[in-house]
Order: C-alpha cells, then sequence, then structure tokens
C-alpha cells in the first residue's frame, strides 16, 4: 500500500478539505505573523470598530466541518493512515475519468467557440445535449427543460431558493447529505427531518414524513441513490412518495446525481418518470458518474407535465441563475462529447468496482463483533451501525471513530455529520487492497474494544 | 464587413443573453405545445394549486433585461446589424485570448491532478499564484488572502454576503453595473446610488456621496476602472474617496475586474495599495484581462493589515464560498501557467487596440451635433450623452437607440440600464471597421433627427 498525499485526511466543500488542524488557512493568520490580533490603533474612523461578518454568513454551517474539526485526528504513526472518509472518487488514482471525457474538454477548448459568456443557464445546445440524454418516453425533456449550474451543489440551491421562502420549512432525509441544511438554514428555511429506515434497506418512514408536513412545507428532498445510505429506492417505494407529495401539493427536489451509479440487477427509475402530477426539480452533473466532480458541471430538470410550476417557477430559475451565472462555458462545450462518446464499458467498469469493493467492506464486517454494515445498491457509500452499549468505552459515533484514527490510522465519518449518531459511513471508492486493509484494522480496533452485553446489563 | 452569428442581438447574464423575442427560452412554453396552460386536472391535490416562486426570486431583477426585453429591436432589413451592446469581448473574434492561455488549460487537464473537489476557497497553489501575481509592497498578498470564486459575480455575491443584512445598505456608483443591485435586492439589502460625474470623466461626487452614509450603511462599491463609463480614477481621487470611508468606517468592495485594461500613459493603482487603515475586498477574475469570460474564474483579494475585518469576516467568506464551492478544478489549475506565461505583448496588443477603437469612436461622435461623447481612460466602455431637447422626437434614451436600431441597425444599451438616462453606452471591443461604420450610421441618424434648440425654445 503506497502512500500518496491523498492518505493525509483533507475534507472539502462536499466534506473534504485541505487542512492542516486549523481549518482551510484562510482564517487565523496569526500563525505567519502577517497580521496582527487585536485593533492597531491608526488615529483613524477604523481604531475603535470592527467589521462583523452578516447573519447569513454566521448561519451557514457545515455540520460535517463542525464535527471533524472539533475531532483529535492522529493517526498512529506506525500505520499508514487510511481516509474511507473523503466522498470524491478521484484521490486515490484508481477511478481515472474517461480518456474520451478529457478529450472532449480539449475539443471544446481547441474550438475556441466557447471562451465567451454563455447564457446564464447554459448554452441552448448543451442544455439539449443533457435533455437528449436524460428524456425518456414517460418523462420527456426539451432543451428548456434544463438549466445547467456550476456543480451540482448550484442547482440545489437554485431549488431551494426558487421554491421556498424564509419562514418555510423543508423535509430532508435522515441520514442526508449535510448541503440542504447548511444552504436552508442560512437562508432562514427550517430544516424538518424525516426517517430513512436502516433495517428496511434505508426506505422512507413515510408515516414519519407525512407527519411533518404542514401549510408552511414548501419542498421535499428526495436523495436517490442516496448519500451517505448507498442505497437505492425501489419503484414502488418511490411511488409512495409520490403519493404523499401528490396528496400534500409537495414539490419535489429529486437529488439524482448518483442516478445510475446502481450495482446491476438494481433499477432506479427517476422519480419523473413515475409521476406526471408532481412537479419535480431533478437535479444532477458530471461529479460522480463521470467522475470529475471539480469541473462543477451541474444541471436541473424541470418536470411539469401538468404545469403546476408553470411558467413563474421557470422564470424565477432564470432569474437567479443571473445572479452569478453558471457553469465554465467550456465544460458546456465539451457536454456534447462525453455524452456521445463515452464508452458504456466506462460506466460498467466503475460501477462493477463499486460493487466489489462494497461486497467486500460488507462481508468483512458483517462478522465483526458489534457492527451492524448495511449493504448498499449504488452511490458509493455503506452505512454501518455500532452497538454503542458494546464498546461502553465510548461515548458515541465520534469517539468512535476519533479512536479508530488514534489506534489504527483509518478514518470513517460519524455519521452524526449526517445528523445519524451511532453509525459511521464508509466510502467505498478506495483501492481495493486499501479498503481490505482498512477491514482488517477495523475488526482488529472492535476486537479490543468490544464488551458482550451481558456485561453491561446494569447499565 | 462579415456577419457572423454574434451580428445577432444577443442578451445574456452580463447584459447578453441567446434569446428569441421571447426572452431565454427557458419560460414560455407555449410555442412547442409540450405543456399546457390552465390546470390539467389530474384528480390528485395539486389540481387547484400552483407552486409561486420565492420572494427572493422575484426580486433578482435584472435591470438591462428589464429595459431590453421592454424595447422594440427591429433592425433595418437593408443593412446588417452592428451590436455595440454585447460587454463579452469573444464575440467577434477579434480578440481571441492568448495561445498559452489555452495551452496551460491543456496542461492542466493532461495532468489529471484537477478532476477532483478543489477546496471550496481554491487550491492553495492556485490561491498563491494569484497572491504573487497581485501582491505588491504596498499591499502585500498571501494564499489566505485569496479566495477562489466563479466568475467575478460570485466573488462580488459573496463579498456583499458577508458584509451585508438585510434592512443595510449599500453605496453603489451610478452609472453602474447593474449586478450590484440585481445582488442586493435579492437580499433585502438597499441600494443607494452615488453620483458619478461626466463632465469630471466620471469622478466620485464625494459630497453626494457622503451625504447617503448612515448607520445602516456596511459597504462602499467602487468600480474601478468602470463599466460603463470606461474611466480610470487618479490616485488622487482614489485617496479621496478611500478618506471618506476611512472617516465613516466603511469597508469597500474595490470592483477591480478591470484593472491593468488601462490605456498608456495613465496608471491605476489599486485600492488597496493606498490605504492600510481602510478594510477592502478586491474582486477580480480571468474574464476582462486574459479575454476568457466564460471560463468563470474569479477572486477576492482580502486587504485588511490593520485588522479591522479580522478572523470573523475571513471565516464567513469561508463558509459562504461552501454552499456551492468555486470555480471549476481544471481552470483553477491552469493559471499558473497562464500568469507565468503569458506574454506582455498579448496585454499591450489588446489595450492598443482598445485604445484605437475608443479614440476612433470619440473622435468621430465628438463632431456629431447633440452628442457628447465622454473619452475613456480604460475597460472596454465609451459613454455617449445625448442632448435630448436637440431630439424632441425621441421620449428618453431608450427610445433614442430604439430607433437606431431600426433606422440604421446599430445597437447600443441605453444608460437607463446603468440607471443614469440620456446617455447610451458603447462596447469598443468590436473589430475597427465595424466600429468606423457603426459611427458613419450613428452620425448619419443623429443628423436626421437633430433640432437646433432655437426651434424648441418654448417647450
Amino acid at each position: 500500500m503506497d502512500t500518496k498525499p491523498s492518505y493525509v485526511v483533507q475534507m472539502n466543500g462536499n466534506g473534504v478539505h485541505s487542512k492542516g488542524l486549523n481549518g482551510t488557512g484562510v482564517n487565523g493568520k496569526s500563525a505567519n505573523g502577517q497580521s496582527v490580533n487585536g485593533k492597531s490603533l491608526n488615529g483613524k474612523g477604523f481604531h475603535h470598530v470592527n467589521v462583523k461578518p452578516s447573519e447569513m454568513a454566521n448561519n451557514t454551517l457545515n455540520p460535517i466541518r463542525a464535527i471533524v474539526d472539533g475531532m483529535k485526528i492522529t493517526p498512529n504513526p506506525e500505520k499508514p493512515m487510511i481516509a474511507l472518509s473523503i466522498g470524491d472518487p478521484t484521490v486515490f488514482g484508481n477511478l481515472p475519468t474517461d480518456e474520451t471525457v478529457l478529450q472532449a474538454l480539449k475539443d471544446s477548448i481547441d474550438s475556441q467557440k466557447y471562451n465567451g459568456y454563455a447564457p446564464s443557464v447554459g448554452y441552448l445546445k448543451s442544455r439539449q445535449v443533457v435533455a437528449n440524454f436524460y428524456s425518456c418516453p414517460e418523462a420527456p425533456l426539451d432543451a428548456e427543460d434544463v438549466i445547467l449550474t456550476s456543480g451540482c451543489s448550484q442547482a440545489i440551491d437554485l431549488c431551494i431558493s426558487v421554491l421556498c421562502n424564509p419562514g418555510d420549512n423543508i423535509l430532508v432525509p435522515c441520514p442526508g447529505f449535510s448541503l440542504y441544511k447548511t444552504l436552508a438554514v442560512s437562508m432562514g428555511i427550517e430544516v424538518k427531518l424525516y426517517n430513512l429506515l436502516p433495517e428496511k434497506s434505508w426506505e422512507v418512514d413515510l408515516q414519519h414524513l407525512e407527519s411533518l408536513i404542514d401549510e408552511r412545507t414548501s419542498c421535499l428532498i428526495v436523495t436517490n441513490p442516496s448519500n451517505p445510505c448507498g442505497s437505492v429506492f425501489t419503484k414502488e417505494h418511490l411511488q409512495q412518495i409520490l403519493k404523499v407529495a401528490s396528496k400534500h401539493c409537495l414539490p419535489i427536489l429529486a437529488d439524482e446525481i448518483y442516478s445510475d451509479m446502481v450495482f446491476p440487477g438494481c433499477s432506479c427509475p427517476s422519480m419523473a418518470s413515475l409521476s406526471s402530477s408532481v412537479p419535480i426539480l431533478s437535479c444532477g452533473g458530471l461529479a460522480k458518474r463521470w467522475l470529475v466532480p471539480g469541473w462543477r458541471m451541474g444541471w436541473i430538470l424541470i418536470h411539469d407535465r401538468n404545469d403546476i410550476f408553470g411558467p413563474e417557477i421557470r422564470q424565477g430559475l432564470v432569474k437567479l441563475s443571473q445572479r452569478i451565472l453558471g457553469a465554465c462555458s467550456i465544460v458546456q462545450g465539451a457536454l456534447e462529447g462525453i455524452f456521445n462518446n463515452t464508452p458504456p464499458s466506462f460506466y460498467n467498469s466503475t460501477i462493477s468496482f463499486l460493487k466489489s469493493n462494497s461486497e467486500i467492506c460488507f462481508n468483512e464486517l458483517s462478522t465483526v463483533p458489534g457492527l451492524n454494515p448495511v449493504m448498499p445498491s449504488g452511490a458509493m457509500y455503506l452505512m454501518v451501525g455500532i452497538d454503542m452499549d458494546h464498546f461502553p468505552e465510548f461515548k458515541n459515533d465520534v469517539d468512535f471513530t476519533e479512536r479508530l484514527v488514534i489506534d489504527q490510522s483509518v478514518f470513517c465519518l460519524p455519521a452524526s455529520a449526517f445528523e445519524y449518531p451511532n453509525f459511521f459511513r464508509i466510502v467505498v471508492t478506495v483501492p481495493e487492497e486499501m479498503m481490505v486493509e482498512a477491514c482488517v484494522r477495523i475488526r482488529e480496533f472492535c476486537q479490543r474494544y468490544y464488551r458482550p452485553r451481558s456485561c453491561e446489563l446494569d447499565q
């Protein structure tokens, strides 16, 4: 097992950042002596004030950072670090994108046609390419139904921004991707978490979901396939969710960034293909399927066959897109080549790898005392439950995963970062030998700290 | 004069959009018959509701679109269209970026190092490259002082977002770039326009500026060089502005996207190089100097030598950057090559061209009765005053420029789009022969409609 820089624990905006222990290196300049703390008096107006950040900035909270920054992540110096925490498939170099994808980008550059401003919603031709790729008879798409964005994050931002006012609430899966809450709370929108059920392959607790809906609920977010669970809903379950949305007139934000990253034998219809009555904004992008998350190429697919959104929501999305414009024009210009030329073998080989690594991990950890892994059906994650009462030495999942780093140099994200304590998330994109080694170490760790429940009965 | 597609009037997010007369093509699907107007009853919950866009979406207003969409832009079929309205230097093909810039981007792709997530504030190395390029002894910069963004628009968005709360007000130049108002109003921030004085080469009316400041003023925006004026402030005038900011403890958002696009003989120090007491967020990007606005590569330079922003504003910017992450990683990876390898001759030749075209335009229009062009010193714009009382046929600048299209197929943006009536803006990036032809036609137009003032005394 070699030790690339990627072994170092890094957290960036998707939960992964280049960091010293002191955060991103932007704040806290004291270490380099460039600026002084304590106001320096300069005899001008500024000497007794300082400038405070806005409430929006203060309320932009990243739960992953909040938890990870508080952890003591000091690996065992005798073991090379294995980071199973990073939701970026590119960091280990074992999952490069396809050569045709790179060639499409270079062709876009060479054409010299894509250096100027694109329309804020994207080039019409590029939108048409996305529409063609995702159109299906049950949910047809035209170029007009596609808005190109700077990554799937901006797609989600625009959708929440157009559907919700301050004081509204949105329904968000638990466990779920932390960005929804980060965005919503900063805009004064309340987040209501609906439970996913690990014992039912992370299906939605429909009763719980429905119990949360009130007259200020303006959007239901469904992540399928799921980050952090790796689960994929059945067609029947999606129909049940759609029924709830339809009954309560709730538009759906379908985060389908992992669509098509589904293991063989499992199907994953888009939500829009299963309902013509529920208006759906489906968010996606190049990041995962084409393994280029840094390119920041995302999109919104507007499904509104019964004209519930109507022109107003479309117009609202256009207006919001004009705030900062969207995706890099060069990447937009490459979309046609990317969609048309990527060989099916590329997608298949990615999925085979993810399935194989998931099985290795699931099979290994299934026999570890005190752990309850849940086998995924897609995406690139696997959630592992911790029987905390078998590990009395640890207060919670944060404590558990912190010690796993200290003892074994294996870092997994505690699922408290997804509002779901007593689980941890494993990213299955790491090279196979690293996955095997990580499982060996996790087993050793659990064997060391596991205590039979009978000893703990009096607790 | 050839007729490329770029002759067609196009407006996108920076004032320029691919459009039919019906806007962007996202709204108003009626033309293709895909969706029906009027709610179709489906027997489900949605049949008597429709989903309304948020207040933020409704309040995201683009003044340029509001004005241009209301104009009848029907060119004279006998004359090819000349669009002097498009603030995109790439559209006519006469100002390509440098080959080294394209090569740097291709090298970035080939390295395969830049496909993954970058930190939300940008790669540390890329931030260092920007810091080195813009650092000067009077205003030194480290990598920690740089935040990379998805275009200069996101830089401006983050700066306003971190400094201002709803109910605050910001001071914005008039005439000025419309994005400041678009962003601020959508966030519930009031915009106060301070006057620029055409008779003083568009210097700030300092008394007017100071009279607008109150206890809710949270930011002073200074655009230098100016869009739409093409003006460049002297060092002394910048110092006067800084004095006002210092006296009233106002942080400055310096929009310096056109820095270094300054005609020979004119200097353009950065605001930060002239003050150590006023905290300054300087926004810039690759768009203009390197002629690649579509690449969406921008940055914020944090100048805070007296620690007035302190760690909190820096931290606030980092938090806000995590909402949608920033610039395309491939472009970030190209920054080092772009900054190090672009030959000085490239910059010089762009500037020479802009100066030469500005002189042609200014000299021509100076002798046209009823027009008062103001010679620029930088950027890529020239503002022309209209003596409206010499053109009694037209109500205002919108009316005037609309008829200029109908009669002469020359389209200039009425300066009402910049909150400055009775002027129009000319973009000087068009090929020289097109600029000459446009001026001939503008002269012909004015000669036709000009009426001596004596005839109009009774009005």
